[in-house]
């Protein structure tokens, strides 16, 4: 057996606010990789407000995933070159976080939550649910699951059902060589899920 | 190998309009089980409109999903005793067929999207996705597929794509002894994923 406890439950208190590297906001840290910190992490998941139009911090190296989660909309311009439309609650876009990437609100402030992997150590894999009866974790990599504030979220093992309430993150830790797998199933309402890949050869 | 084509996508113009039982209604019946009618089958997915307040038909011995996929929403009462809300789109609910349910428009006609299972036949486990990057399916059992009209579906398997025209259902049959997996895995928007497992002693 392993030390990592495989389900961890972070609540809203454990989250950290730290400035934009551009100086023009604050971010609220919901995780990041071990000894991860703005100027470096292997991973990290947060959430932003943008209030006026404004270009991105430069992410140089890193992916970005970017899911609408509040507001009206907004359009991300990358490089002058394209545009991604996000208008509904839980639609995402993936970009180059090297990219110059220049936001324009569509009709008031919106909240974002993101996820940002080092390119070459993760390849992330984004799905937002309206509504889930039941999905199986792939306990090999790392996952988490968040609910948006009019979401729901249970976690079930075999017969054990618990109630996450919404706000918190849920980390299901990978396995270890000697772990047995645990059989993780999410359901709920208005959920992100997102699982951490390994690099493919 | 089996004679089964694993995946099979039906076009719009496979699908066939059949009369509510209670006379009140047509569906368009999407798929059905083998021999299935409008008296007795295993599975049944359709789609129906409903154009005014009133009872549904009784469907002793089955389970029903609904989900909203067009309008402003519906009221579900089961029974008289207790009352399903559906406000948004992709938003589902799970009744017994066989209990006296009477559905409340909300403000103007709706459609649904129906999955039928016959009690101690299936298990059904819907997911509703506004956004999926990959979700690779349990091809052990009968999988469904389908895009609602703003949305897009395709099906990945390894370097191979194919993309789904929106309004197609997807087909996806359980493999058989001596049959491969072939790791099918779905991405898209606004979509509806329907697995069928056995009945659980």
């Amino acid at each position: 057996m392993s030390n990592v406890n495989p389900i961890e439950i972070i609540s809203p208190d454990q989250f950290r606010k730290i400035p934009w590297k551009n100086g023009k906001g604050e971010t609220l840290e919901l995780a990041v990789s071990e000894g991860g910190d703005v100027n470096g992490f292997e991973w990290r998941l947060s959430i932003a407000s943008v209030t006026e139009d404004g270009e991105f911090s430069d992410f140089s190296g890193y992916w970005r995933n970017l899911v609408l989660i509040e507001g009206q909309g907004i359009d991300l311009t990358h490089d002058l070159e394209y545009t991604d439309n996000l208008r509904e609650i839980l639609e995402f876009t993936t970009f180059d976080g090297g990219s110059k990437t220049c936001g324009q609100l569509v009709d008031g402030p919106i909240k974002d939550f993101n996820i940002m992997t080092k390119q070459g150590a993760y390849i992330p894999q984004v799905s937002t649910f309206h509504q889930l009866d039941s999905l199986l974790l792939d306990e090999s990599v790392l996952n988490f699951i968040y609910a948006l504030d009019n979401g729901e979220l249970a976690l079930h093992l075999g017969d054990f059902q618990q109630d996450v309430p919404v706000g918190h993150l849920v980390q299901i830790n990978p396995y270890e060589e000697g772990d047995e797998e645990l059989g993780i199933a999410v359901a709920g309402k208005n959920l992100i899920v997102i699982s951490f890949y390994p690099p493919q050869d």
